[in-house]
């Protein structure tokens, strides 16, 4: 096995051979725009680690390991559309450096070109992997589109919650990991549960995120802190604040909530002070460890040599602790 | 064989079969509708003909044919968004009746799903199916992509326009029968002839398009005449004509051009009169008559049973005198 820091480099050096066609430039380099952003890189890691911790041949997982990455940067640039957000990445979005036709075409062909770099495996393993990448897309799909949904409801539940972000990025990060497994020829059973694992790992991503984005450090988390409190998005701690908050913090917080001209530095601490007193941090906490768990317990389920077991025991509680 | 309605048929109870999943429905009832609006069904329609007519079984290609005919309205509906049009088989478009959000993501689903249904075949051609299938659809995308950038030049030339619809119409038409030849199990330089053939039709169907748009007759082809003219579309004719203009003529279509205001029922039959007076009435109909000429060329190279190349036959030669 390796380190992380060496799968993610090899799927970087992959990232960067990808030969795009000179031409209709229109159309290629709004591509290769989008995948020299950079990012964390996780999903094409798990492809990888995953392949070599059941004695695969990474070789053979690169080319797919970059078609998901492709996939996970499509989704990114089409969402980054709907939300007409300016920037990813410290960088401008596509649709504001070029414009929405752009974005949206560009996607597309992003999206044929993922399902071109997953296709290249061994055909004996094809139908399955064919079978895999497809239904995570389409859950991927619906999971935005609840995500969009959630945004003119008032009376999401905690479970509506997370099942949205098992569909918008959990099932990405199962997809990795069983693909990888898939591609190593380990079987149905083991391949499944580093699914499992990677599925609940996928939701203590989420919610850290969610954590993250209101209690993190912003050096480090390397956006700015509370932007999810000031745009009312509907995270693990707003939907459970709206639930535990009665009386005086009943009023409150939808006092803050309905203030369109909020001022971010008296919002902010007020809404995180809110969060505290209701208990919805100490919640949203123990959610991370109770997916942590489950995380851990698939991975026994895998069976996998100790190494490898090691690299992925490293990689989950890494997860707890992060904090970018 | 069965005739083209029969084929056209199946299709379209395939189609109305399909199953949408019903929650979300932001996402998949903009799919049912799309599916539903209608349309010619001619490339599911060669996928089943091409496959019977190598001796395949037909009930194979139905779910791949469907696949087809959920990309050609994947491209249709995120063409729609890029192009702002209103009106789609005279029905409100997907933005216009949700909005451009619904139609991106809901066209991203679309070609998840198509993909689903072209990979339902024999695990033993699914390699070639794949490849096939994603190499059309990037075609497509340049296509599109030289389509947009044709709009802002004034220097687009007729070869470069033949281009163009070869990526953006004639491969998918290739391609739709190229996939049935695969299913039905024919050789591979066989089915490349039925691709060949397919490609020139394709052309030839295109071209016939440009002609109908200007020439064509109201009632029977489904919507205004003029539509090209009015939005000084670059297609074979208007590229032509201001290859040929001289003089005067140059000075008319030029005014035409810059007229921003021009009353349809005078731009429209003015320039009409120029297309003809300068010739590029015949050169359309000689090219479509070329390449109808290709077509019948490569279906003998396909070396179908009589039936079999008389039902394709008949398909090329109605194309030239069709009206809608």
């Amino acid at each position: 096995m390796l380190t992380l820091e060496e799968y993610i480099k090899m799927a970087n050096d992959e990232i960067n051979a990808i030969a795009y066609p000179s031409a209709p430039s229109g159309l290629y380099s709004p591509i290769a725009y989008t995948m020299q952003l950079g990012g964390k890189r996780l999903r094409p890691a798990l492809v990888l680690m995953a392949c070599d911790a059941f004695g695969g041949n990474v070789e053979r997982a690169l080319r797919p390991a970059v078609g998901l990455e492709l996939f996970h940067n499509f989704t990114l640039l089409h969402d980054d559309v709907m939300d007409n957000a300016d920037v990813r990445r410290g960088m401008p979005t596509v649709h504001k450096r070029w414009n929405a036709n752009t974005a949206i075409l560009s996607g597309d062909a992003m999206l044929s070109m993922s399902a071109q770099y997953i296709g290249q495996v061994d055909p004996n393993i094809l139908p399955r992997v064919n079978e895999l990448f497809h239904r995570t897309a389409m859950e991927i799909y619906e999971g935005q589109q609840y995500d969009m949904d959630f945004e003119v409801r008032n009376n999401v539940t905690i479970n509506e919650y997370i099942e949205m972000i098992r569909l918008k990025t959990s099932v990405l990060i199962g997809c990795a990991c069983k693909l990888g497994a898939i591609i190593a020829g380990a079987s149905a059973e083991k391949a499944q549960a580093l699914y499992d694992m990677g599925l609940s790992l996928g939701l203590a991503f989420q919610l850290q995120d969610d954590v993250l984005d209101v209690w993190g450090d912003e050096a480090s988390f390397g956006k700015e802190i509370g932007g999810d409190i000031m745009n009312n998005k509907k995270t693990y701690l707003l939907i459970g604040a709206m639930q535990r908050a009665q009386g005086d913090d009943a009023i409150e917080l939808r006092r803050w909530l309905n203030d369109s001209y909020a001022i971010r530095d008296k919002k902010v601490p007020a809404v995180r002070a809110l969060y505290e007193r209701l208990g919805v941090r100490q919640a949203a906490n123990a959610a991370i460890e109770h997916y942590n768990a489950l995380a851990l317990e698939s991975l026994s389920k895998a069976d996998l040599p100790k190494e490898a077991h090691s690299a992925f025991e490293r990689f989950i509680n890494g997860l707890v602790g992060r904090v970018k």
